[in-house]
């Protein structure tokens, strides 16, 4: 039913992370209703990202390509020495909102996961211990997820570490607790146990 | 943190049907990882739908520009006197799925509210009005959602044919009742009514 233009677009859409076919054809119904300036500017739009933009190669975040490094790399306020190690942009994102920290980022890109190929983000791991042997002192702080693939990450990591003998590195993860707004009747028994255990 | 042109990408996804900030800037940061390739061929197929696709003028659903209808519209095999009319593009999507009928469509944009400004959905009612009465004794079935402004919407348009003696039109609605799958035990009290009122 749709006419062929519009089909390969909604391929295209259906491949952005969380869309299914059946938003993927929404988008594909709403840009078709939308002036002709409108769609020229969002091109435009994708242009400059494609011309302007590339991956920090300090982080992995998105930065301007004329800089080399993203904004928060190149900022001379950054304590470079202390970096988070996040799964993805988006995580990195949200740690910036509390305003409590100072430092640098590394994204991997991906959990490490037991069962799935996860090559690329094995090789960021090396990235992250090589650019840490250059450092004299570092503080690393795994602010992964705390689910079985962030768990396994961690624990790969630490692995990495030790194998490198990166006994100069200060190591630690972000806290295990009570999320705020939850109630202990509903807790799960991991969540309580680690609760107990850092409780302070 | 957000280099300029990824802050500028990620307003035009926050317009996109459904989408909020954050998916937004996930979908943004999914971009700006892809291959230069990738984005060009996602350029050339906003651009080949931007020159090559228009809303039908019969139906308003989207179609080749070369053929002036659409698909359905320009189908001989179509029945054109047996008219479905729906909210959405999607809607037409999900009733073409069941095969079950050989009409063509007439999709009004929005429902029509009570409440909000919604003009150019009464305006697309004058075009169908227009368009019955050129019509020798067509059927209308009306497919549009059983909610407040569905069924406002319905009613609307009843007034419409009416007004403007639309005798000759044989108008239905979409059946009422319990939905496949619906359990009794949790069907509200409208549905209920409906079913027992079109038991068969």
């Amino acid at each position: 039913m749709l006419p062929k233009p519009l089909q390969q677009l909604q391929k295209f859409f259906e491949k952005f992370p969380g869309i299914g076919p059946r938003q993927a054809s929404r988008f594909v119904f709403f840009l078709s209703k939308q002036p002709k300036e409108y769609i020229e500017s969002f091109i435009q739009s994708l242009q400059s990202m494609s011309t302007e933009v590339k991956l920090c190669s300090n982080c992995n975040l998105p930065g301007l390509k004329k800089n080399n490094l993203c904004t928060i790399c190149s900022d001379s306020r950054r304590d470079k020495k202390t970096i988070y190690v996040v799964e993805k942009e988006g995580d990195a994102l949200n740690l910036e909102k509390t305003n409590i920290h100072n430092g640098v980022y590394f994204v991997l890109g991906k959990n490490i996961s037991p069962v799935e190929k996860t090559q690329s983000a094995k090789e960021q791991v090396k990235n992250l211990v090589k650019k840490l042997k250059r450092e004299t002192n570092p503080e690393v702080i795994l602010a992964l997820n705390n689910t079985r693939e962030g768990n396994f990450t961690a624990m790969y990591i630490k692995e990495m570490f030790k194998e490198n003998e990166l006994n100069n590195v200060t190591l630690t993860s972000l806290g295990r607790g009570l999320s705020t707004g939850s109630e202990l009747e509903y807790a799960d028994e991991e969540t309580l146990r680690n609760a107990l255990k850092n409780r302070h």
